[in-house]
């Protein structure tokens, strides 16, 4: 059973599933296209039919997007990084919605905007531009820090929920986000940045 | 076991999850708050920490995001519109991905510029724009067009990744948009907006 990522090890979406992978105790092998690769048409028919990565391939069996590999790698190794009893389910399910649905979008487009801009060499991020992202940002962590009330995590578990936020969150915070007095998603981001299976992860995109 | 659901029966997220009500044969109240309401501390406080519908509340327990609650109702219900062998699982997670990355963002869009401009009384759609999102759409039917070739649904069987899809693409539609020369989307088109449970839905929303 090799687990193969077609993926970037500096990419937010493969460190999200290499993530899982460490806590699941699993190894893979790495295949790092180059950024062009990705929009040939090769790559569109073979890979993702989109042009993006991670793809995980194993054992003949293939699929794209990063949060739909999530929910099949603990699925299929009965994890309780996501529980199956229909009501926690639920809960996990809203989580994993409310980062996709908001959190996502704010902090991919900070992110966009502060690093991956110069680092593509698509000029220098526009201040006024970063100023409102910010804002909708901070707008965003203002509903988390009452989400969190009197919890290490956003069910109350640890689970898939809280590692998806991992990567866009560690690339704001280390390019100078700043998160601001917000105890409970400071406390948050403490339990899930410590994680040695993240720790492991964000070392490999050094 | 009362199925309560704070939504509008207009509401795209809404029918969402009325279609998968209706698929289970289950019954459900409505609670309708007004629009403004949506925004209120206590809304936000008690219902929808982000000012959204819809909501399900079922003897006590409670979750919000609609592609969430269509998740827990097919678990609950042990539904084969959600298979959990984890490969197919895999699959249908993907697709469910494909729906929020790629499908949503363009048809959500298009349909917020044509139809819910005009209906919430900002203005007429802006003719430049639509053509822009007009074609942004057509780009994600092309990808769509490949997805499905020989299959009657996404996954290969009819499923919630095939669902999530309908209320969107059934508004844009309904509102002139074309889907163009594209066999394998209508055949998949005319496969699932042809289920009772999604007429039943729609229906309800005239």
């Amino acid at each position: 059973m090799t687990i193969k990522i077609t993926g970037n090890l500096k990419s937010t979406c493969t460190l999200r599933i290499i993530t899982i992978i460490n806590e699941l105790g699993l190894e893979f092998e790495l295949e790092q296209p180059e950024w062009t690769t990705m929009k040939s048409p090769e790559y569109l028919r073979d890979k993702h039919p989109f042009g993006k990565i991670p793809v995980l391939h194993e054992d003949g069996y293939q699929i794209f997007e990063s949060r739909a590999i999530v929910r099949y790698l603990v699925a299929k190794h009965k994890s309780s990084l996501a529980p199956t009893d229909p009501q926690k389910l639920g809960v996990l399910e809203q989580f994993l919605s409310v980062e996709y649905s908001y959190f996502d979008p704010a902090f991919s487009s900070w992110v966009a905007e502060k690093v991956f801009k110069p680092a593509f060499g698509r000029g220098q991020p526009d201040p006024v531009k970063l100023e409102e992202l910010t804002k909708k940002a901070d707008s965003v962590l203002d509903v988390y820090e009452k989400l969190l009330v009197g919890k290490d995590y956003l069910t109350g578990e640890y689970s898939i929920a809280d590692i998806v936020h991992l990567p866009y969150f560690s690339y704001a915070i280390n390019n100078g986000y700043d998160m601001g007095d917000r105890p409970n998603v400071k406390r948050w981001w403490t339990n899930i940045s410590e994680k040695p299976a993240w720790k492991k992860a964000i070392a490999g995109a050094q």
